[in-house]
């Protein structure tokens, strides 16, 4: 049987009204597209009683519909009904489903969201680990006794994808035939998009695939298809080309990354930001539990402030300077009670800068107890205020992991040629 | 006529591939909910052989179709032919749009351009200032002899939304029976959503409708229809409701007007925080020329940083408290040499707090040269970290720039009772 003729069912009525944009549409689309697929249309509908003629119309040139949402627990979540009707049969308690929510939410159960633990008759349960609504799969016979393979994942976007990427993809993929679904997740910092995808054609390893998912300050890279050897390789060319730890196995965050290092050695950070301005301290705080690994620090924005609150002498060096960067990561460690401290100074723009440091130089200074402090600068140029913020929130990540490590910073950086 | 039933028609192989992410659904779709019509679907399709057996389904239960894209200048183009095979009328060169065209291009229009001076018989070109592809609206009639309106516009977003803002918009607007396409435009901060329809509900004055577009540090809610006087009392009942300071008219950041105002008497401010950690002096500095109006700070995270950095003694007072906030903002008001010290201290979860100041407590204090300093607490309950830390620096900014005017702050929070 084939599968050639897939619809996309996005259900959500905040998305006909305007209120929020749809990203499931692009992003399951791409990975069809990725697997072959030819998607005949994406259909946003409203969450209201039109679903199911819709619906009917969409059968008649599909062999495949995917649906994302309406899965909810309140009356405007139709899409578990629809299907059910569709495919005429009842709805009826899963079991696994069930014993899966009264794990998780006990006795709330009864009421609105006992409905979750309906699937339609005969359609198999596909477990939602991120939440408490299940997906689920099967078939609606057509009149002309074509059948339609039907795939519901909840809506919120964390449930979705863990369920797409985990479950949707792995079964869609062995419909064409049992292709094996490789797929290799990396992370990478720091490198703008068009520069990875350069290295990409560059690295290419036989029938290797790619793609990359542009997260808030990462982008997310997968390999896929290929053999696992091959995909293993272009990863190692690709690492060597991008620099060290700009490229990083999994899908992860530089800041998580730290974070983890600190916990396990229960060390502490301070911070001593003046371009970046609080954005690096308001990153180790976005979590709970924070006061664990950081103590605290010093927006030393104006110069004067990182005379007087870091005791930073600035008559015979500039504002942005690796002198400056040390006495500021030195200041902040001595005025705290922490083990390491990390600072940040340089041109965000759109204006200021000098000749040989302009716009987007950003230097990065570290100090901790009985260590030797270093600094090390960078150059984002051509970027924005904000990008060259974001990154220089990152890129002090990524440094301090290794100056906490022991690294020698500056031969890291150096093979840093793609930011 | 009525024109209910709305469906949008968005055409482009390159967003079924999933290479880029639709933005016209939503935009399309928000203006048209505002104008109060109820779109029934968004559909994307491909630039291929489909387009034209999905649009005769489609019309079937639509008054109004809005087609984008596919009006470029290449064979895969296929909107205007399709839209010409279901009104069952020939494309016929439309000389104004031939005319505009060898305008912009001169001999080039011979050839594959040329096409894009076709349009269906008796359609009516809408004309593109930004781009090649005139746009052109007129109706398909049913087999059951309804007549089913069609407005196509360009693809490119610059383009299409010059097109919709100047003209579809406008005669979209004129055909629910001529109702002045009155809209008034507010900001309102800290209010939930839902709160702000409870309160918009309340406050109703005659056929006024509204609609809300959430933003990241704030809410654009907008009021349509009914005369304009009656959308000023509307509005007036509403700021009266959610509190001083909570709605402002226009489409403005709170930390906008801060700025404003620090610019207008050339004041600086600078920052001690604690569970925000630095996202406030973020938002000071996110604009280019900061260093005029922002002096620098400090995150006091840990209760040692406050002791350490900002001399605040903790010995008599917790550290989320009344005292500890003003000592705070007195603190940073003294180690800095700015006009104005604000201060931010509380629990933003999930775990943390006590009986009395429970998880989503804030505290906020204000210092400023010659000036009584102030501090008042705010309750952000059942909210996540994220957003009670998002509250907290928006919170910050409206209070700054009340307490700078000489306000009393206690009178002030004592109104916002929706938050």
């Amino acid at each position: 049987m084939d599968y050639n003729k897939v619809s996309l069912f996005i259900i959500g009525s905040e998305l006909t009204r305007g209120v929020i944009k749809d990203g499931h549409g692009q992003l399951v689309s791409h990975e069809l597209s990725n697997l072959g697929y030819e998607i005949r249309r994406i259909i946003i509908v409203p969450d209201d009683g039109n679903i199911f003629s819709q619906l009917n119309e969409y059968i008649k040139d599909s062999d495949l519909i995917i649906f994302t949402g309406g899965l909810g627990p309140t009356c405007d979540d139709l899409t578990r009904s629809v299907i059910a009707k569709s495919a005429k049969v009842p709805l009826e308690k899963n079991q696994e489903a069930w014993d899966e929510l009264y794990k998780r939410v006990g006795d709330k159960i009864y009421g609105a969201n006992e409905s979750q633990t309906l699937i339609p008759q005969g359609f198999v349960r596909i477990p939602n680990p991120k939440g408490t609504a299940p997906g689920f799969r099967g078939f609606i016979t057509r009149d002309d006794g074509h059948k339609v393979l039907c795939m519901a994942m909840p809506g919120p976007p964390v449930e979705m994808q863990e369920m797409l990427y985990h479950q949707i993809l792995p079964y869609i993929a062995k419909l064409k035939g049992g292709v094996e679904l490789g797929r290799t997740e990396f992370s990478s910092f720091l490198t703008p998009e068009s520069r990875l995808e350069e290295v990409c054609q560059k690295c290419r390893v036989g029938n290797v695939e790619w793609g990359t998912r542009f997260q808030n300050l990462r982008i997310s890279l997968y390999l896929t298809g290929g053999t696992s050897d091959e995909r293993k390789l272009m990863g190692e060319n690709l690492k060597k080309n991008i620099g060290k730890n700009l490229l990083v196995d999994g899908d992860q965050h530089a800041m998580d990354m730290l974070i983890d290092l600190l916990k396990e050695k229960e060390k502490t950070v301070s911070t001593a930001e003046s371009c970046t301005a609080g954005w690096l301290a308001k990153l180790f705080t976005d979590k709970s539990g924070s006061s664990s690994w950081y103590w605290g620090g010093v927006v030393s924005y104006a110069d004067e402030a990182k005379t007087k609150l870091l005791n930073v002498n600035l008559d015979n060096n500039s504002a942005v300077s690796i002198p400056t960067a040390i006495a500021m990561a030195e200041g902040i460690l001595k005025s705290s009670n922490s083990d390491f401290g990390l600072s940040i100074t340089g041109y965000a723009g759109p204006t200021g800068g000098d000749k040989d440091n302009p716009v987007g130089t950003v230097i990065f200074g570290f100090a901790g107890k009985g260590m030797k402090s270093q600094a090390v600068s960078l150059k984002f140029n051509s970027y924005t205020r904000d990008s060259i913020r974001k990154r220089a929130v990152v890129a002090s990540s990524i440094l301090a992991l290794e100056y906490i490590r022991g690294a020698s910073l500056l031969d890291i950086v150096c093979d840093w040629q793609y930011i």
